[in-house]
């Protein structure tokens, strides 16, 4: 079964190309980044900016060919896509949680950004500590996080 | 810009209809239920079962259309879409935190299930505490954890 998704905004970064971008934003406090809306959407802002987090949903509209088993950018064992973050999946849907500094009419300015300027955003969902904490989680094979560059595509 | 998104895999858990689905699977840690991958994304998998949790993506395929403000489940005030996890978003997309229990080749067996039976799965990414901890945020508008039935779509 095929669905089709529509772009709801665009994200606007420091990095242009992957090998300046941070592996998750968390290695990046600090870095800057914001979203704007387009204006048909901008009413599904409201309230939005109740939270300190919030989850961009996004295409990896630069991402290579689909490759099911690779070698990601974290570990130097193979790995089946699905047990990885890595943009070369079937469906190129990436997650990054960012922390939402402040809603200016539909644009919103945020930190702890991972996501290549002009990325098309396709979602927008509150970071809800109630429903997104599993602590207890193991970190499988992501032994340590090493802010590699990209060096693998 | 559009985009095209193919199905993965399926959903089954014991909600076949929304009133009998908890709102968080969290509220529900025992809900047990599993995801088939379709074959030909099989070899994905490979080491998933290194994590014991994944994050599920999937089409909210039952939604009713779309609303950009709207009282959501567990408030009584009116909020944006992009505020809230509710189905009826401009792209249908929903995300679920799952434990994984067992995978048995392509079946993922899992628990703190809260997705519809048969609903289509479009991606699955590993949820790793060292990217995905955010303790510190804020839970918005959400004050309690109230499982309240799915009265209002």
């Amino acid at each position: 079964m095929k669905f089709e998704i529509s772009q709801i905004g665009i994200a606007y970064s420091p990095y242009t190309v992957k090998e300046d971008c941070p592996v998750q934003g968390m290695a990046q406090p600090l870095g800057k980044g914001s979203v704007e809306v387009f204006p048909e959407f901008a009413e599904g802002l409201d309230t939005i900016d109740m939270f300190s987090h919030i989850i961009l949903f996004y295409v990896f509209d630069r991402a290579s060919e689909v490759s099911l088993v690779r070698i990601p950018f974290l570990d130097d064992n193979p790995h089946g896509i699905f047990a990885t973050r890595h943009p070369c999946r079937p469906n190129k849907i990436g997650i990054s949680i960012v922390a939402l500094d402040k809603k200016v009419d539909a644009t919103l300015e945020v930190s702890e950004m991972d996501i290549l300027d002009g990325t098309p955003i396709i979602d927008i969902k509150p970071y809800v500590p109630l429903f997104d904490l599993r602590p207890q989680a193991s970190n499988g094979w992501i032994k340590e996080f090493r802010n590699k560059p990209h060096g693998r595509e």
